[in-house]
């Protein structure tokens, strides 16, 4: 699916796993295992819980206890990549902000299936509620790791203290959904300067109402 | 409400048929009223274009020569109800802004059951190419007249003149979608104001490359 390989994404998944105490990490990992593979090698159209449950041996209710949905279970796989492609710290938020875009958001999703994976899970999460239940959750926990950033550049005094760090993050990462789901990735590059230019001279004048 | 066979449906079909490529007025707005009324009546999970055949007494060919997908027919509904919500045009950028997110998007979306219906043409856009290209010609001129403003504001003197009106108007739909699909929309009001004053202040400084 992108750079990781299936091995290097999963010791670092099993020191992460804080959502359910009571998975038994085996067993998760060999389901997460039988996952990636069925999606590297059929694609979505062949995901679905009775094949990866088939695949990994495991019995579908194990699945469904830790994984509510299908999209929960691809959403996970697509984490296990994403683990790999750190946050940005160039020492300057410029830098920063457009390495986030290209490498987190852009590039990332132009790289094999990962983009047509977190599309398919965005999709899904408008007509599912435990589809929408486990995006927020992960839209939730990035968008905080994504504010130290900004955080970091207030403190070098690169913009105003006064900067709403989750809002910036907000328009950074819904930049690159709106270009993602409206098949627009391609054009995109080109406009990752001028996206990280026009928010870093927004953000260091002080708001009106500050 | 009578049932239309489908070889009644077929015959009115090709009377019309003679007209041309054409759309027949009468025929169409009675499809999209007919369309309306269930998505009204019934919601997203009644609607099917079968069902909007049989209270059109139209033919199913008819419909899906000039709408070739559900999502299709879906948007053009949705795009009835935004046309009577005009772009703003208050003299000043800021309050331009502010109305363009609160009644054109986020305010829109709250109403009745548009974001809803909005949110689903998005997400069959994401599988369905019929779909996406329907959305994706409703956002290139939704976008294309949104720019307006940001031309007004740049004669107007509020921003710099090499401002990229199209990428403007994209951050601001962006951050709308990505609160609609994410299921944050009943927070964003509060977010709108900083919003427009981040950009605007992005918007006042020259490119450095520029």
């Amino acid at each position: 699916m992108t750079k990781t390989s299936p091995a290097g994404g999963k010791s670092g998944h099993q020191a992460r796993a804080s959502i359910g105490a009571r998975r038994n990490p085996a067993s998760q990992a060999a389901i997460l295992d039988a996952a990636e593979a069925i999606l590297r090698e059929e694609g979505l159209a062949g995901f679905s819980i009775e094949a990866v449950a088939r695949r990994a041996r495991a019995g579908k209710p194990t699945i469904y206890r830790w994984w509510p949905s299908r999209a929960a279970l691809i959403l996970e796989v697509y984490q296990r990549f994403k683990q790999a492609v750190g946050f940005p710290d160039t020492g300057a938020l410029r830098t920063d902000l457009i390495a986030f875009l290209s490498n987190n958001l852009v590039g990332f999703w132009q790289s094999g299936m990962c983009g047509t994976v977190f599309r398919s899970v965005i999709a899904e999460a408008q007509t599912t509620p435990e589809a929408a239940a486990a995006l927020a959750a992960y839209e939730s926990a990035r968008r905080r790791d994504a504010t130290l950033m900004i955080e970091r550049a207030k403190a070098r005094g690169e913009v105003t203290a006064q900067t709403n760090s989750l809002l910036v993050v907000d328009l950074l990462v819904a930049f690159a959904w709106h270009r993602l789901l409206n098949g627009r990735l391609a054009e995109t590059p080109a406009d990752i300067e001028a996206v990280a230019d026009l928010l870093i001279a927004g953000m260091q004048k002080p708001p009106a109402s500050a």
